[in-house]
């Protein structure tokens, strides 16, 4: 396991930085562990003489007085995506300068993987949690936390009836509008591709979201605006364009590639997040149709290859990281002492006009 | 900040559980914080009394008890790109399966973070560390973390003189057979789209590089495999091949457009990871040339979009999960008293041929 070394000295205590500083043991425990009140002149003296004497700062100890572990815990759906690699890389720039660390755990959009990296996370008493909740059943475990003091600010989605700080793009309103440009092109046929709808009637699933302010699925908010659009164009609502496919970029293509085959199939599509996206233009790029001219794409998220592939691709863009980073700051405000009422922050969607999207039959 | 109760009840300590046990509360601080030894029957009493109780054990105390904090630190470039995103994804489901967290940093390539993220992540005494080390200049605080018992496993990339389990894949060999299959298409004038080469001649410095058997930079043993193949195949090369451009997608895309627009231009390029690649993928789509007839292109990863584009890309695929979960796997046996000598763990990577590479002037 590499190099040793064979003789060890005694490794210096805070007992010896103290008396190099000429501090007492409690002034030198609050400088080095950065709570409490020091004088500017103390806490460089004893600053210095832990530097000269090489002495390490045992913050674990030095946690268990504070009751704090500067640590912010980062439950996302799954790290491995592109869209919450992108916020937690916000929420690390924001923790880390603020002198936090950050531990993280994926849901996988599953209620109870998220339960049980709460308690663990909570047992390890992480100072604050930001959270992208999957929001089904039960979120006694998210109430549990601020019951017992912990904040929770939640990103990307909220919870109803947990009223907490959210920090969240306006799914409703963003894909209204995408849609609305649709149907401003010509589209009286526009398809959605969406997942984890749910059983029953999409249609009726979606009316009700519509009427919810924050509804707890981005997915589900954005197929809310979607059928808002449709309505205030007085276009019909056909349950057999709304695809409810896996999350699975395979069967989502499939899917897609059913819809394509019918003979009444759309001539837009709208796409509610970076998987079906990818997914969708997978399976025009297949299907033979020409690409936009007889199938138009909006999609969500601005990744990487949207600008690459060609058609290049128009997109809701929305902004990851600055998601991550202002869900950073509301929670270290919180931690700072902040007792004013929860705040929604809304930041901003862009639509981005590129040219996956033409009038049906070319322009 | 949400619901709080009014009225508290006292919450149950360690004491209760152990009364209500019937076990002395050492044996029950044993059982619940799962350290030293305690007979089954005991552990069961006392998780049941726990559970019954409402108990929350605090690990932070147990921790100092025990000396682990069942925490693991990632140290990578950039959890906001892809690859180090999966990476961690890989880590995190094999270090949550075990019952451990993990706590992140990004050291941006940048020395000087990297030493102050391990710095601050052993203040915290996490249990081992899994880096992909930044390698430049010195290498002390790597070495201060094995010299005081703290196992660190490298990924990605290792370095020289610093003996630990790492879990790469052979970069310069996966390299050379890319850039060996360009050959074997007839191309004699292939470019190489590199970052961080550094200053001097660069022939020099990978001829040099190439003698190293586990070189610190990817990029620099993917140029080293680049400076083999061109060898292998006699052919001669020409540094004004050989583009060293600045880590950002904008500027690497100005110089591929400037090196394409040469009368001595290559007929090939080879890229050395997916920020290159697509930089290149987009400078060759804004050049006006034939893509792939007159210009071919082998990238390094394979990532999400590579099948998307026209043409579609061919890559050298790593398998970015499989290395962060194989580098948890190395520590997890570290943590459980594994004292073998470091291993080197070289994981396979895949040349996927596809539409962006053709012989000279078309098939």
């Amino acid at each position: 396991m590499g190099p040793r070394r064979d003789v060890r000295l005694r490794a210096p205590t805070l007992g010896d930085v103290a008396r190099e500083a000429g501090v007492s043991p409690s002034t030198a425990a609050r400088a080095l562990g950065h709570y409490g009140s020091v004088s500017p002149q103390a806490r460089s003296r004893t600053e210095a003489a832990a530097s000269r004497l090489g002495y390490r700062h045992n913050r674990l100890a030095s946690s268990m007085i504070t009751g704090r572990t500067h640590t912010l815990a980062f439950v996302g759906a799954d790290i491995g995506n592109v869209f919450f690699a992108q916020a937690l890389r916000g929420v690390a720039d924001v923790a880390h300068e603020a002198g936090l660390e950050v531990v993280i755990a994926n849901s996988d959009e599953d209620p109870a993987l998220e339960l049980a990296a709460v308690r663990t996370l909570e047992e390890r008493r992480v100072d604050g949690f930001i959270i992208a909740p999957v929001g089904e059943g039960a979120s006694d475990h998210i109430a549990g936390l601020l019951a017992r003091g912990t904040p929770v600010v939640f990103f990307d989605r909220s919870v109803p009836g947990i009223d907490v700080d959210a920090v969240l793009i306006d799914n409703v309103q963003a894909a209204r509008s995408g849609v609305q440009w649709l149907c401003s092109m010509g589209h009286k046929r526009i398809g959605l591709i969406t997942t984890g709808l749910g059983d029953g009637d999409p249609t009726e699933l979606l009316e009700r979201i519509a009427f919810d302010p924050r509804p707890a699925s981005t997915t589900d908010a954005r197929g809310a605006g979607y059928l808002a659009a449709l309505r205030a164009a007085d276009l019909p609502v056909d349950p057999s364009l709304i695809v409810d496919a896996a999350y699975s970029r395979r069967d989502a293509a499939a899917a897609v590639a059913d819809l394509l085959r019918r003979d009444s199939r759309p001539t837009a599509l709208f796409t509610v997040d970076n998987l079906m996206t990818l997914a969708t233009y997978e399976a025009i790029q297949q299907s033979g149709l020409r690409f936009p001219e007889d199938i138009s794409l909006l999609g969500f998220d601005d990744l990487e290859w949207t600008t690459i592939v060609r058609p290049t691709l128009s997109v809701i863009a929305q902004p990851a990281y600055d998601l991550g980073a202002t869900a950073a700051r509301r929670l270290l405000d919180r931690l700072a002492g902040d007792t004013a009422p929860p705040q929604l922050s809304l930041l901003g969607a862009t639509l981005i006009e590129r040219d996956s999207v033409c009038p049906p039959g070319g322009c």
